[in-house]
């Protein structure tokens, strides 16, 4: 399996879920920048599983091991290295995994694609654990990024049709600074209460639901990215569609865009008090012809409900090559959408620290 | 500006819309495939303005020129580049745009990028007419795939608000020939006078209006792609945001798969009566974990309404310092999305081949 | 075959010797640079074949025509592509070649590789003659580099065993300036009668000669480059590989610096007289851990001597399976190392300019 | 600092001599593959420091701990991690030479382009010590290899002006596994003996000495690479100008080609009594036209006197900007080319796996 995005910056993970560990290496990060292990910890903590109903009871101290690029706290240059050693593992729950495969997960094509020889334990490679090694280096990318100006946020935007607001043209830091207090970050802080009452009865129903995450990056300069194949958008959709259970990705008012008429989704741009260039609204999210106009930059993502349910469903048993019927068990989030947000926020944090190179 | 997508197979493409030419070099195709420059030609016509009130007046025969990498019809291996010469220019319309920035346009961008210098000609190489090229490449994959046989499609999935049918778990190549045969293509026949009466109704009032494209790629084996950086959907997406006027890119039942129950959501497996794998369902659009199960996989790109638009705008003249008024002149399409069927097609058949290897 | 060069600069190579036209697309130049004609058709003269006896008796005007990314003679940031369109064609004297595979030349391997697809005539898109576009690319990125104040130049260091003087830690602007005036750049003036001496007896003999090229970049800053995978030597030794007929790339004293003593093979530091640290010797060309120190950066290039002879050699007919005897037939050079010399300058500008981000 | 190699196949290398560990990360390993620990161990004891009075007396068990891709001895095909925790570090060494730049070394551009920051203890990131996990990746790549019947060796070709014999067209696996038996691998057994006193001379006279290696790989199919960019030698000089050290890459009679008559150096092709393709000689070292021809392919990479010795130096202290005197402290190698030969190794067989897709 590759494992590496090359490009300005370079990120390359490695692990599975049921292994001795898991990580990254990032590469071609500044030089002379303190990283605060502080933040970090605090952004790990927002991933980690086990702190209520609503996601696995897996426990993981998920601390990370800093064994590279830094010296006294600060970045040396050289490829930063971050380790989290696997300790809650309960493998015997996965063994039937390997013949049958369960509906909405890799095992089938990884089945194919690796000849049976992949990790099945936890998902091995696959497994949203995963994304744990992407929180911290996103985390550090966020520092990075802060010290340039930029600030990078997100919250919960629905949980399967329950909708909070959407980020409007006026987003700014303190709103960011608000939801980063919450435990679960929406605009609307009452949603969440429906939001969460969903998820519960969706575990409930031995079920899973989806749901959406949208993000913000604030502060960055117009003319960041390039038309075509090394656009904003590519690259940062790039990124969002190696999170798990990504299906799509769209900016600004992408999915609806399509419903406005010209005169309403073209962003207007004027100049503020300040001879600053701003437009009036931000259905492009802030970025025009693959290129940052300066205004916010905001994505959606759509996460789909987590597979793994225990309910029974159809599936083959690619052994006996027989239709049968499975029952997952072990341990499993209902939702893994409020343990996404920080994931958004990392990935979003690492394209636009890799495109403004 | 970067101009190259490099993985398995390469293309680099160049040149403005009122240059010289413009065209595209593919790298890394196989030798010995036959290619019809009668499929080709059929393409670009999918493509070209000028056919009717609904695209551009602009008039370009788009005849591509083959001066490399073809042998008596044949592939050598050789980097195959196609070149189209512009004719029909009509640059004086575009004097204004080089200090009175565009709203939903990259001029602003552009200019801050390339400090003034870019060419903003037709939009330069930003131009929609960029795609020309890119069906050309799509053309020839489509014929390379076929021999694999593999087959793509695409329909117009809505214009505005109005919607066609999706595909589904049974989309089969009777009705991407059924497709291909119609000059505006929709899965519901009848639909598509709603969407020109809606289309022709912008252009009335001087606005336009975006839709959606749905496309598919059928036989394509199990296996393909990554987890992570080199997933299916991470290079597909890719791809398809480095369409000019993308702003969503969701496979499967990607926008609206949060709103279904992990049971729901799920495709279940099964052994069909050949004993080959198959899926009741298909919301997940043939990729799971970022590789290929063997289903149709499905993409939906979301197109916003054309920027250019004869209505009366708001913007900044950059020389000036000034907010000012705008209205552009020249010759533009109240939509896009009709001719983009056949760039999201060769997108889609472009990245298959590409991580076919 | 692949063609592209990606970095932070993007080339895009492609043509074959005997089709319509061969060029080079390239990405991500920097905008506002107004480019000199008449320095690139200078540069173009210096590989042009047909100017002598010891060149093929090809004659190419090899005028560049320039379709994208120029406009009123200042780039736009658009990626640049320039075309040469083929003239001087006899592609009757290369039949035979399609079965008899020439000793020395990519006939062989590019028949496994591409099936016997590959265009053979005048070596298709194997050609020295491909080159040319490369010396085009080089002469852009030389302007762009000569506002960074930044000078490349070269020299033929032998031809067969007749060795020119090498650079020494004092190379300057001067003497790159002087080796441009001479139609065959040596250090030691003299020693080029010499060196045409054994050409052209190789060429009465029906045979032919290689040599060495060595290329100095000036004025490079301290601090380009990488550690390990992206090294200054990797990238720069991966260009010149690219040369076709080369064989052996060594920075500094390279190939001979392993006869030194530690303290022989050190360049020891000092503070000159403007306080600018420099050292004392340039055994290491100017490059250390990967990375530029300050000092002219240097680089041999070993050309082996031209494959196409006439003299009788022994080969195999790949169609009747036989062993075979031939004789090659058409136009070829005796030695391509004077031609070269502007084309190891060219990798040389492209791969700084490139490595400088 | 960029750590990443990206092609094929993926690899990551992480930290400082001085730091936790050392490591490296391989991404699109096939699956499927027994890996035998026994051959990595026997690898990293050739390479391995401290076995005699010819290297440092650092003393590193050099045990790679396996992270992550192997399961039950097995590739899985995810990314292969291994990872060396550092033991016997004297850091106390090292203090002086942040502001003392040693001749040679790579401290004065690391300084510049990291600003100071760059872990200097040992020699941080740019150690030699980082080839360890070069030389664990190698032999993995060289047990994959073996599997398609390919087979990698190399040996000392010189040490100063001492040299052994060089691989002739007929280098076979049997001289192969006689130069794996032996400490100090040379072709002509006696040889070593006078190398080894002239590494311990210098070694007394507190200097150090150079040296070239010469590596092969047998078996190599056919086909195997591309013209230009993309070529076998561009990728395997990258790979070998990525050892630090390294200042020549050359392949098959490379740096000396130039010297030979067209006749000369052209390999001629037969069909042997098995209907197979060789040359009767192989001046090219199996490479043409950037391509493998089926030949053994030869590679001569020559490394400069280790650049850390205990004679009095000239240099600058980058703190007070004065010209000052150095005598570097601590252990060192007085020869590391016989340490290298498993490193080349190593870098070829991760070259030619890579290229073989």
């Amino acid at each position: 399996m590759a494992a590496t995005y090359k490009n300005n910056i370079e990120l390359t993970i490695f692990g599975e879920s049921h292994g001795k560990a898991i990580g990254i290496v990032i590469g071609n990060l500044p030089s002379g920048i303190f990283i605060d292990e502080k933040e970090i910890q605090r952004d790990m903590k927002r991933r980690a599983p086990g702190q209520n109903q609503m996601s696995t009871a897996r426990k993981e101290a998920d601390q990370v091991e800093i064994i590279s690029g830094i010296q006294d706290g600060i970045t040396t240059g050289a490829p930063l290295t971050g380790i989290i050693y696997n300790s809650d593992q309960h493998s015997k729950d996965y063994s039937l995994l390997k013949t049958n495969m369960r509906p909405g997960h890799s095992d089938y094509p990884a089945y194919i694609k690796y000849n049976g020889f992949n990790d099945v334990r936890g998902g091995g490679h696959f497994s949203g654990r995963i994304t744990a090694p992407i929180v911290f280096a996103g985390s550090i990318a966020k520092q990075i990024l802060k010290q340039k100006g930029i600030k990078i946020g997100a919250h919960i935007l629905s949980i399967g049709e329950i909708q909070d607001e959407s980020f409007d043209v006026n987003v700014n830091d303190e709103l960011l600074d608000e939801l980063l207090e919450k435990p679960y970050p929406t605009i609307n802080t009452e949603i969440f209460d429906q939001m969460e009452e969903k998820i519960l009865k969706a575990k409930e129903n031995l079920n899973s639901v989806g749901g959406k995450v949208e993000c913000v990056a604030l502060h960055v300069p117009a003319g960041i990215g390039e038309p075509f194949f090394d656009s904003l958008e590519s690259h940062l959709s790039s990124l969002m569609f190696s999170i798990p259970a990504v299906k799509s990705v769209s900016f600004g008012d992408g999915a609806n865009i399509d419903t406005m008429l010209g005169s309403e989704a073209n962003d207007e741009y004027y100049y503020d008090e300040n001879g600053n260039v701003k437009t009036t609204s931000n259905h492009n999210g802030g970025i025009i012809g693959g290129i940052s106009n300066g205004m916010p930059i905001t994505v959606t993502v759509t996460f789909k409900p987590t597979p793994s349910i225990a309910k029974m469903q159809h599936t083959i048993n690619v052994e006996t090559k027989e239709n049968v019927e499975l029952e997952i068990k072990g341990r499993h989030d209902p939702c893994i959408v409020q343990r996404a947000v920080v994931v958004v926020e990392a990935m979003m944090a690492l394209g636009i620290l890799d495109m403004m190179g």
